[in-house]
């Protein structure tokens, strides 16, 4: 992760969190839209200390950061609770997209809806397959690589998700940063190098995630020789 | 992340690694992948370190785990590397898996051929959405939730994968662990409660990551003021 060694003050809203804190946020936001769809109007912190196995004092202090503040003996207010998450999440914002690589995984992930709910507004697919050049996933169009930089400047988009194969992770993200788009979004098992301070690197390495689910599993007791 | 309080002697192969390890082993398998695709024979820590930027000495000492060693001058053997790390990270082994969600985003893995090349094989997707009980989704086919518990029982299933929406998860970890699965893997944006030590949870927030990146972009210096 690398972000701007940025001089302007920062803002409360935009304040840069610790990363568990922000890890935890989608933890709550899940829960309270949960509660809400149950048309329940007040939690507690101890309430979703207990649901969630985190320290209440722990969730008290990483809602403080969104200026939630909760009342003596009520709780907090579910609606306002969630708005505030999914505001501060960034998630009621709409952050433009463009997928590099529509084959497996570049389509799976077009074609959850999920993604969108949570801002991710993906406006066009680049592939190097002529056969699925011109054809659209999910209602996404799907370009050509030439594509990539006109559509990135023309369209002012701000994230590059990166669902290409290991050898050329490397070359996206240099043409993504070139034509201008401020965060990679990258899904390959490779580590993207970025010199430059002024884009935000993410990585979703699911594969990553596998193995370390295997060597867990390899580590468990043998259920057999019990 | 949890794991059993394993009372055996964790054998060489299986010693739970710091998990920052395991997470950059698939790169540097990654990178050995695309250097035996080009018919490159040897590697050396400089090179690798070079190219993912990661500190040689770091990366001699997360390869001493899999009991590979250089050869002064010449480096790693890329072959023997490359099959070392895909053995020793479990990818080369099957871990048979049931997908429990076979909407949006359960639907798109399933989809994803890359699981299967990482050694996960997913056999069945389960839902409870009439329209998807009876058909094939990528040629795995998608039962009613009543057929969980038999098939996970029946095939041996290790892997449970969770991508129900956020009020089912809980009720389908408890399901899964009832009926003997080892290994959750949680794609919800909600924390899955496990009371069972011998079950290995790992968590895969797509989401969270989005809001980590929002968090982030929304902290970069602005790029019209400059």
């Amino acid at each position: 992760m690398r972000r701007g060694t940025s001089e302007n003050k920062p803002n409360k809203a935009t304040e840069l969190l610790p990363e568990p804190t922000i890890r935890r946020l989608p933890w709550y936001l899940a829960y309270v839209s949960m509660l809400r769809s149950e048309n329940i109007e007040y939690v507690s912190s101890t309430r979703i200390s207990e649901e969630l196995h985190v320290d209440s004092s722990q969730i008290a202090k990483d809602l403080s950061f969104i200026n939630i503040k909760g009342k003596t003996r009520i709780g907090y207010e579910v609606a306002s609770l969630e708005d505030a998450l999914r505001s501060f999440l960034g998630f009621s914002q709409r952050h433009d997209a463009v997928m590099v690589g529509a084959g497996s995984l570049g389509a799976a992930l077009m074609q959850d809806s999920g993604l969108q709910r949570y801002g991710l507004n993906i406006v066009a697919g680049i592939d190097t397959n002529p056969g699925l050049i011109g054809t659209e996933i999910a209602g996404i169009p799907v370009y050509g690589p030439e594509q990539l930089a006109p559509m990135v400047e023309r369209l002012h988009i701000t994230v590059g998700i990166i669902a290409v194969p290991v050898e050329s992770a490397q070359t996206v993200a240099d043409a993504l940063i070139a034509a201008g788009v401020r965060a990679l979004w990258n899904f390959t098992p490779t580590r993207i190098r970025v010199d430059n301070d002024d884009v935000v690197v993410t990585n979703t390495s699911i594969y990553s995630h596998l193995a370390v689910m295997y060597n867990r599993l390899s580590n468990l007791p043998d259920p057999t020789s019990r």
